[in-house]
């Protein structure tokens, strides 16, 4: 048997949507017959069809579904969307085995779509590679299961811990890591649903939070917090370019259909708070880009899931120092001249 | 004011998507300048966008958004999709005053919307025409309040109170109502998610189940109760034309991508059981077209909230007897030669 081979390969079919599938999840599927992939497909995007109904269709010989095993990393839905649901799909074409990765957390299918195939006579294998299965669709999980956005804080620092000098002259960006780690963090932004940066992050360097140095046009959300009104209005946040919401202390209205206020009670427990506004809008991801302060909200507050942090190899001497966080069990990679840890929240 | 006015235009607007939107609900909005119309929309279909974004973009002259007046017969929602939230454009517009017929009972929204718009200082009525606004969308408030579909029960009657024959020779139907009202049942099956018959009545009828005799190609998923297997292979509801599901006492498979068997226990309490089941396929409402034990189990069962019933004017003399109803409260209609009644459960 070779279920977590197939498994892995959906997982890899799966993690082509990413960035484009939320409010779905990402989900891939393999059909296999006598050891040998005769169909493959993944969910492209939210409205578009089931990674199920894409990899049957793509299967030359549909003769021999009826001697095959679709294997599949989420729980085939059972509701009825575009196409008729992905357990009678299965059923109906006669597939006589199923192997699944995770079920799925969604009240409409939560065990429908297995119970489905079970009644139908299918053979039916739930948790292969579930770990995986689970970290791959991490936010999705996060949010239906926690009511929260999946957290990433991103940080560059030096060599000698500083993310940023003291004092700044112009608005303009001190380079820290490397252009192959900027490129890097494109892609990240390219994954998830939404950006967020600090008053002060804007003021500083006046980002335009966008994907510019990756492939596709997947834009995330610009999210931006400025309590009390500080941010100049000609920052490229306001351009009106991307769905951008600015957490506000007061009551305030854009005129524009992209910019959105929202008013935020900063009096304690901002970041909970926060966070809360963040699920109540469907927003199933943020990474969360600087600077000092805002980082450190969310690690004091705890709610963070996981953080990359590049070190750079010159020092500043003197800064603002990087947040504190405990990185004894950070994965090291190395990424052009920088290094990068990843830590996942303990 | 006009408020009820401007209401019932939203009703209006909203009804044009009837049949097309699920499983969304139905949403129209009208903008009013100093008692002028001055910008329209609705909601055409699932992943298109929400019927108060094609009010706003219908206005030509965006300067008036600023003091004008936002009707909508549903809470606008305040999660992000494929545009920005409702409540967010609404306020980011400076639009200063909505009119809401309903809250959205959907968990996402419940109230959400309707908070940010008086957060940031936008006049909010709710409750404008609320009754009406509440059975334009009873299919989707039964949906999500009683976790059921809409039932509708529909049959034509000899003026005698038969809805058959005795005896048939050839599976076709004998005809007991006119062109007209025919006509206006083929509108009906195109307004609803679902359709379902009996076993006999596919039997002695052999019928399509689907919508000829109007406009569009919106297509009601096919259900089909057969618990013996009785029906016959070569029946027109195999055609795998549309999604149909056969409830089967039974395991089988169809080898059809648009056929699906359902297995159901049919010990007892069928119609909650079958009820259950159409809700957690996600079907908002169905339309159930005969014969008189399917009909008459689902009056028993207390399980519907209309019937439209058919009265023609010939006599059969002798037949299957019409389903058992008290019919005091019917409105009635005249349809052609025909005369309509249309009741609501009490």
């Amino acid at each position: 048997m070779h279920h977590e081979l197939y498994m892995k390969r959906c997982l890899q079919l799966a993690e082509n949507g990413l960035g484009t599938t939320y409010p779905n999840p990402l989900v891939g599927s393999v059909i296999v017959h006598k050891d040998t992939i005769i169909g493959e497909g993944w969910h492209r995007k939210s409205g578009e069809p089931h990674a199920e109904v894409n990899a049957v269709r793509s299967v030359k010989d549909q003769s021999l579904l009826k001697n095959s095993t679709l294997y599949v990393n989420l729980e085939p839905c059972s509701h009825f969307g575009k196409t008729p649901p992905c357990s009678d799909l299965i059923v109906s074409l006669g597939i006589p085995e199923v192997v699944i990765g995770t079920m799925d957390p969604h009240e409409k299918v939560a065990g429908k779509g297995i119970e489905r195939l079970r009644a139908a006579g299918v053979k039916v294998t739930v948790g292969v590679l579930e770990q995986e299965c689970l970290a791959l669709n991490k936010r999705f999980f996060t949010f239906h299961n926690q009511q929260r956005p999946y957290v990433i804080l991103k940080w560059a620092e030096s060599a000698d811990g500083f993310i940023a000098p003291l004092h700044k002259e112009t608005p303009q960006p001190v380079w820290i890591s490397g252009e192959v780690s900027r490129q890097l963090v494109h892609k990240w932004r390219s994954e998830e649903q939404s950006i967020l940066v600090g008053t002060q992050t804007v003021i500083d360097d006046n980002p335009r939070l966008n994907v510019r140095d990756w492939a596709g046009n997947n834009q995330p959300i610009r999210l931006v917090i400025d309590k009390s009104g500080r941010i100049p209005a000609r920052s490229h946040i306001f351009d009106n370019q991307q769905p951008t919401v600015v957490f506000s202390g007061k009551s305030v209205s854009s005129g524009e259909e992209n910019i959105i206020f929202e008013r935020l009670d900063f009096d304690q427990d901002t970041v909970p708070k926060l966070v809360k506004a963040l699920y109540s809008r469907g927003i199933q991801s943020v990474i969360v880009e600087g600077g000092r302060q805002t980082l450190q909200s969310f690690i004091d507050a705890g709610l963070w899931d996981e953080a990359r942090i590049f070190v750079g190899g010159a020092s500043l001497k003197q800064g603002i120092s990087a947040p504190t966080l405990h990185r004894e069990n950070a994965t090291r990679y190395s990424v052009g001249h920088d290094e990068l840890l990843i830590l996942s929240k303990p």
